[in-house]
């Protein structure tokens, strides 16, 4: 068998075989392969698809191209959440507390930050100090006492899936769903979390711009997890406005806070809350309403806040912004939109994420610095009826943008018909028996 | 724009405008393409088309990635031919003589030989002394002199398509229509020939295994040679069994020798002919009749030998073997393969091709080296009835190899009913106005 050949039998639409698809990942972990082969190969699988069988050995392929993370030694059980990345969702920065705080263990790996989507390990870097290098006994250390840890992967998991993904960034290969599930349940399955909770975005500002792809991706995602022997469950939920009412490190921050205080509800909090509830359903066997009800008494108990608290000690950030909100500064500079006319408001994720990215407050290209006093803080959202020059959001920012501020604008829309949201939480898809 | 828009656009089934082509084939030249985007690329276009526009200016942009060769100063007409790769097939070494006998000029680049297929150079090397790494002028200069000139082509010549075809190579993505057609009518362009024949082979050795995709590709490329300026015509000629009754340098060699000096008719000497006919006829204005005459004629007055002759001295070459055949010899060691049963006959030419590359006197890998005493020699061809017992073939060898034989022996199949062989020629394309 050559690499050739499995390139050649997906271009002829042959479903492959698990041996294929374990040597065509081999050959991409021992760098054997050329990248000119991955990026056939991608292209190939994105233009005449994959069954969910071969989707799973790609997936299994590429967890075992690297280091399997090894269970801490705990009988607790351990839960993770992925989001195929949105404009001002942080809701890993609430996840996290509220589920360690009720006794599940949340070992997480986050990213960065890229083009209009912000990262988890951006936005904990808002507190000085924090590390999000822990070595892999660190992190298992953590986790064994105090139950959470959320740092950046070590360089040595998933390999394949690295190398994978740099051909896909530049050639184009990037939206294929077999491509995005095997990238995402990778690193997930890498780690040991019992419970797996995917929250695939869709909309103007997400990868799966339909209801009907993200619903597949979804899927397809918990097929793998459940065939990997995992309870596995995705939440498909609306990134066509932003999440929460804050874009920019600093200012996302200072929201999770106060959604962790009890002080804030929107989506964002709407959202986070039922991510929390589906994972305790799931952990602990009990029913919807039980769940909502001790991730409620979480909150208002201030256990949450306390856990969070501890994390960003343990990880040698200083956690005083907790307690005082200034302590999480925003830009001096101040540029204020206003409505241009009466109407229903429409408010784009994607052109204010990208705005935001033009700012500073994201990143163009991995590796680039980010501000984090950067940010836009909205003051009316999608569906709201606005009046001609009522104040819309707030930018802060250091380096002036007009092509930025121009985009700020034109995130806005108005209507004179009353605008409808689709659903924020478009539904759950949940894992039976293992199938594969 | 850039390389990743490119990508993207074919990727999604548009068609690609003549700017996005030239941008890309210039990205590709200058070598700020990666291989990857070149292979996404070649992917998308291999599984989702390109229309003869687009073919056209994926052509030229790579013939204007290099040096076009100068005109030598002469005002005769240059005609080139370019045969799509077959087994046994020597007309190159009939056609160009014969030509330029007839006073049409042959500036002819030539390949080498790789897999199954032979290629013009080794057989050349046959000749002691024979140099196939003439520079420009000295090419130049041959041409202008004697009419005729056989060379490997400069390092300069359409870049972008060796950078191209070095990707396609090891990434499945060399049968594509489109770009098969491009990358041959890239060279062909990057000559001066006022005339342009195209021999494209169909069947069990060749590239295309269908007269139907020959059809496709022939079209393709007269359409692209026509939009260029040039007279172009296609012929499209079987491949299922060897052209000839040799297969191996020096055995096919002398062949044509034989063929040059009118002692041989079959196959070979009938396409060979037929495409001399065939670019007379382009270049004279004068009908197939009067052509066929002149082509016989060159044969039977031994115009063509001594042309042969002539090119073969500038060369550097030593012409005697055209004298005496036992200057061209064979590997001392002889397998002789026999009828098992009475029948009528099938020869692979792909089987026969591939054997005599195992055995050493073909190129299994570039750069390989090559013996030019293997080889093959029948007795016996495609539709031949024979009874059990004949001899069938005589293989000639060096380096024994029970693989190659085996191979040999499977190239023959025996069946009850008469043969009924796909025809030699299938006919001409020939091209009209330009239509780009």
């Amino acid at each position: 068998m050559r690499v050739y050949d499995v390139i050649e039998a997906k271009k002829n639409k042959r479903v492959l075989t698990e041996k294929e698809i374990r040597f065509f990942i081999g050959k991409v972990a021992d760098a054997s392969a050329t990248d000119g082969q991955i990026a056939a190969f991608c292209m190939a699988v994105l233009l005449n698809g994959m069954t969910d069988e071969e989707c799973f050995y790609l997936t299994d392929a590429m967890v075992k191209s690297g280091q399997v993370a090894s269970r801490p030694a705990t009988d607790k059980i351990f839960a993770d959440k992925h989001s195929t990345g949105g404009v001002s969702d942080s809701t890993t920065l609430i996840l996290v507390p509220v589920l360690a705080s009720l006794g599940i263990c949340c070992a997480k790996y986050s990213g960065r930050g890229l083009g209009h989507t912000g990262g988890t390990l951006d936005k904990l870097e808002s507190f000085k100090g924090f590390r999000t290098d822990l070595t892999a006994e660190e992190f298992s250390r953590q986790v064994e006492k105090i139950g959470a840890a959320v740092s950046g992967q070590t360089q040595e998991t998933v390999p394949a899936d690295k190398r994978m993904y740099a051909v896909r960034d530049v050639t184009a290969t990037i939206d294929s769903i077999p491509l995005i599930a095997s990238s995402v349940m990778s690193k997930k399955l890498a780690s040991f979390a019992d419970i797996l909770l995917l929250d695939v975005k869709y909309g103007d500002g997400a990868f799966m711009k339909t209801g009907r792809d993200a619903d597949k991706l979804a899927k397809l995602m918990v097929s793998i997890g459940t065939a990997a022997g995992r309870k596995t469950a995705a939440a498909i939920t609306c990134m066509d406005y932003p999440l929460g009412d804050c874009i920019g490190c600093n200012a996302e921050v200072a929201e999770a806070i106060r959604v962790l205080k009890g002080e804030k509800q929107n989506a964002l909090s709407k959202v986070s809350f039922a991510h929390c509830a589906k994972i305790l359903e799931m952990a602990k066997g009990i029913n919807k309403e039980e769940s909502e009800r001790l991730v409620m008494q979480s909150i208002s108990s201030g256990a949450a806040l306390k856990k969070f608290e501890e994390i960003i000690c343990a990880q040698g950030g200083d956690a005083s912004p907790l307690y005082d909100a200034s302590l999480l500064p925003m830009a001096e500079n101040i540029f204020e939109v206003t409505a241009q006319k009466d109407g229903y408001l429409t408010v784009s994720a994607l052109s204010l994420g990208s705005a935001c990215a033009m700012l500073g407050g994201g990143r163009q290209r991995e590796g680039d610095d980010i501000d984090h006093t950067v940010g836009i803080v909205l003051d009316k959202r999608q569906g709201d009826f606005v009046r001609q020059g009522e104040r819309l959001a707030t930018v802060f920012y250091n380096r002036k943008s007009e092509d930025a501020f121009e985009l700020v604008r034109k995130a806005f829309t108005f209507s004179e018909k009353k605008v409808k949201n689709r659903p924020l939480i478009r539904g759950f898809v949940e894992g039976g028996e293992r199938s594969i």
